[in-house]
């Protein structure tokens, strides 16, 4: 039995078989042999065994994926069946005695480096086919097997370096009951996805893909970040036990699910969530949250190869506001660039994408797109409670900037007879510590501000929050995050404005009563934290939480301000 | 004529012909030729050319670098007469038709390849003498120029993307005039290097390589950020003028060599410099710069193949605190990573450099490094008024284990009967947002602060400050990055501690008047502006600047900030 300790990145347990999903190692050492014909025979096996595999998977892509999909594993059957790449693989064989991995090796590397030479596309295409068919034969001649997550057949616990979003993507969700990572944070992407699958994981473990082999029973236990590998079964007992006590306290949360958000001592606050499609409207609605805090309208644009028309977008938008029924909507303008691409923009790479050119930055510059979205989201405002926020505003002249765009997008579909709601709020996000520092200055000209967490703090530490090696910088708790959110709230509050915050911090329970004692009016989180989140703030009396914050704000280190937020809460 | 506009990186006028320090295109199409036998005779002049070439470049490396280095061009003049490659391509060119480049391309690439495949440190270094010797030829071959600056023998305007500190490096002083570049910005390393090399520099023009052909005639005017390509001898005769003006200028300021730098209402502030190496202690006393501010110790790290030693790095410390005579050098250890690599070290590759392993959070881990660097300043301690600053502090934890480190380091030299200065204070870079924002708790624990405006405002704004696309938010005179300066100064002084500055900004005549009004003590900058300044302090009165500081700090954006400054000291 072994132990891994990692980052709790999504609430509950889990108790599955493990599945890596890892590259395998296909390296090798160029040998002599013996017995060449053997040696022939061991490569036609490796070759039929490829052959065989290929087959359930184009079958199996056909029914879960369409023909158009399966037809990449067509071509490489053809790949496998071609003579012209067989015949001199066999021949190097037996003519140099190399062993089987070799040949194979060095005469597909050939043709690959051959077909990419050519200025053709289908030719480049062969290439890539030559390579991944390469691999699998590989594989079966080295007795490693390739990962395949679409064929996962039974329940599962992945186990990966990182999980991008197409791997999650591959991944089936009847039968993935948890997963756990080598890298990663509270707000890296796995982590993000996890908890909107309500799929419990343990991120940042380091080690779970060396420590971790395929077939290892495995608990993942997302409430507290911890993996064990082979328990004991009385181990595996007392996490049943607390995997139904976890149930018992979710059905207890439930019943909030249409309770007011209230503090002990009758103060209200506004719990909304953070969602990326009209899809997770349903987890909203069923999490009782009070409106949408923040809608990601990247997804929009991922995974596709063109930019979305305006009508798909007004599609989506229209989808949401109506779905939320009059409640609150706050909209993100397009966030792209830093760690989220879009192939079909052709952005330059960067050597700090978290310092270039996206969001707002982009937005100004390619106004195409940007007004785009703008008529999008202006044309369904009158389909429920908009709200329209810039994302990565460090400047007023940027505010300014993108507020005259939208008011020049207003005016000509105004002009062209269209409906456009009277008011809608108009608001920035502050993940910029410039804009923090300067918020009463911002307080002046937009409606609302939405703390933008995430961002805030890696700036603010100058930490990447994705780099392992400088994460234990990314502090929420630091009480100079904690000013810098103090600085807002109080400004907009000035203004009469109000104060959201849509970064992880506003679901994570160390910071809600400092949030709460600093007068956040809204926050909003991921779906599945809401009832949580209910549940503590109906048990703080906001007048102590008031007491707690001016303590924390003039604390040295965030360890002192946990402990100063366990005395708090625990009397 | 053509004129570029670009970035004023470096002040002065440079008058002569480009010399651009580009790599060339060599790219080229197979062909299919008619005549082999003078294709084969075109591919035996381009190596003999080849050859004559390498030949005088090895014999002026002997002597200006040494026998060591100039065997490198020893073994590419080896390759060139090597039959095992030469052979080949001949017989490739005879056999199949083909043009000389063709055949040189394919055949040095498979010998590449192979080369680099073999598990041997030497035959990898052959594939890399064959890639370099492959260019050289294929140079010859298509009639374009490979750049050798070390070649240069008449004066030049060097014109280029940018320039790394190799090519500097590279760089004959005495031929170069001025230098113009596509990218980078007043804070980029080439700039910095054009200031402290005294040289005129334009950066940032976007256009230079593309605009400036070989041998044009060249104006690069690094006091307004102006290159003009093949001036009318009109503008040459004007800019002749400016040249002289200024030297007069530069000759008035020297007058204030060993004068003291008070405004014009009597308040002393300290004018230092900042430095790389004990060479640069020349131009500091010639400017008469009232000590060194900033000792970037990177230097001695750099351009070698393995860490320094303790001893090496006492002799430079020594060097630079008796060079000082008792006058402060603040000196601050390693700040290594982000843009600064060292291979020996081989540091992961980052995602967003500048948000990880770097400086502190390298020191705190690597303690080997640190350790060695501390007990080298501890033992040079005496021989001056050392002070010691640690770069990329972001909470009170890190600054605390560095200074527990250096303690520790203290008490062993004592136990082994070295000498250490008594008092030696101990500052940190104010360069995160964060810890400005917590500059009152610091200013408890520390003994001064030294405000890196570089870092400090790319992190503030959220922008690379070497991003091109982003530089717009580059914003030494935004409000929110004055307030943060005036929170540490405000904190230093309520503690009874004082404040420095070393970025660029220190020096910066827009940033100054704020800056002496906001009560900064200490300004550090490159020593050929420290004369510039002391001018301009002893013209204002610092109780204006103090009321001046006050408006801007309330101010919006960064244009009214310049206006007011315009206009309070141009009264």
């Amino acid at each position: 039995m072994t132990f891994l300790s990692g980052i709790a990145a999504s609430n509950g347990i889990a108790i599955a078989k493990a599945y890596r999903l890892v590259e395998p190692d296909l390296s090798f050492e160029q040998k002599t042999i013996d017995d060449a014909a053997a040696e022939v025979e061991r490569f036609r096996q490796a070759m039929n065994k490829s052959k065989a595999e290929l087959e359930v998977i184009r079958d199996r892509a056909k029914v879960d994926l369409g023909e158009d999909k399966a037809a990449i594993f067509e071509a490489h059957l053809l790949v496998l069946s071609d003579p012209e790449l067989n015949t001199p693989i066999e021949d190097k064989i037996t003519s140099e005695n190399v062993n089987a991995e070799s040949a194979l090796k060095e005469t597909a590397d050939m043709f690959v480096m051959m077909f990419e030479q050519m200025d053709n596309e289908y030719m480049k295409e062969r290439a890539a086919d030559i390579r991944d068919v390469t691999k699998r034969v590989l594989s079966h001649l080295l007795g490693v097997q390739i990962v395949n997550p679409s064929m996962i057949a039974e329940e599962v616990i992945i186990v990966a370096e990182d999980l991008t979003p197409s791997d999650t993507a591959q991944l089936n969700r009847q039968f993935v009951k948890g997963f756990t990572t080598n890298i990663g944070g509270r707000t890296s992407h796995s982590a993000i996805m996890a908890r909107s699958l309500e799929i419990p994981a343990v991120v940042g473990t380091k080690t779970a893909t060396e420590a971790i082999n395929n077939g290892d029973f495995v608990i993942v236990d997302g409430l507290k970040g911890e993996v064990h590998i082979n328990p004991t079964p009385e181990l595996v007992e007392q996490y049943r036990k607390i995997h139904d006590e976890y149930e018992v306290q979710k059905a207890e949360w439930a019943k909030l699910v249409n309770e007011p958000t209230v503090s002990a001592d009758g103060q209200h606050v506004e719990l909304v969530a953070n969602i990326g499609t009209p899809n997770d409207l349903k987890g909203v609605i069923a999490n009782g949250g009070e409106g949408v805090g923040l809608y990601r309208t990247e997804f929009l644009y991922m995974g596709r190869d063109q930019l979305p028309t305006e009508e798909e977008q007004f599609v989506a938008y229209k989808a949401v506001l109506e779905g939320m029924t009059g409640k609150p909507v706050v909209v993100r303008t397009l966030d792209i660039g830093g760690d989220k691409e879009l192939p079909y923009l052709e952005l330059p790479k960067e050597m700090n994408p978290f310092l270039g050119f996206r969001a707002i930055r982009l937005c100004l510059e390619e106004q195409g797109i940007f007004r785009t979205q703008l008529r999008a989201l202006l044309r369904a405002s009158i389909y429920g409670n908009l709200k329209i926020m810039f994302p990565m505003i460090a400047t007023l002249d940027e505010f300014r900037a993108a507020k005259a765009i939208l008011e020049e997008e207003k005016q000509k579909l105004l002009a062209e007879g269209q409906k456009v709601a009277e008011k809608i709020e108009l608001g920035i996000m502050v993940e910029i510590p410039s804009t923090a520092i300067l918020a009463d200055q911002f307080a002046k000209e937009v409606d609302f501000f939405s703390i933008g967490t995430n961002d805030l703090i890696q700036y603010t530490m100058a930490a990447d929050r994705m780099n392992q090696r400088v994460s234990y910088l990314y502090q929420p708790y630091s009480p100079s995050i904690l000013r810098l959110v103090k600085m807002v709230i109080d400004a907009s509050h000035v203004e009469g404005k109000w104060t959201g915050m849509c970064g992880e911090m506003a679901g994570d329970e160390t910071a809600i009563p400092i949030l709460l004692g600093l007068g956040l009016d809204e926050f909003s989180m991921s779906a599945t934290s809401i009832l949580k989140a209910r549940s503590l703030i109906r048990n703080l009396k906001k007048s102590d939480m008031e007491k707690l914050a001016i303590e924390v704000l003039n604390m040295q280190t965030t360890a002192q301000v946990i402990e100063a937020v366990n005395l708090a809460t625990k009397l």
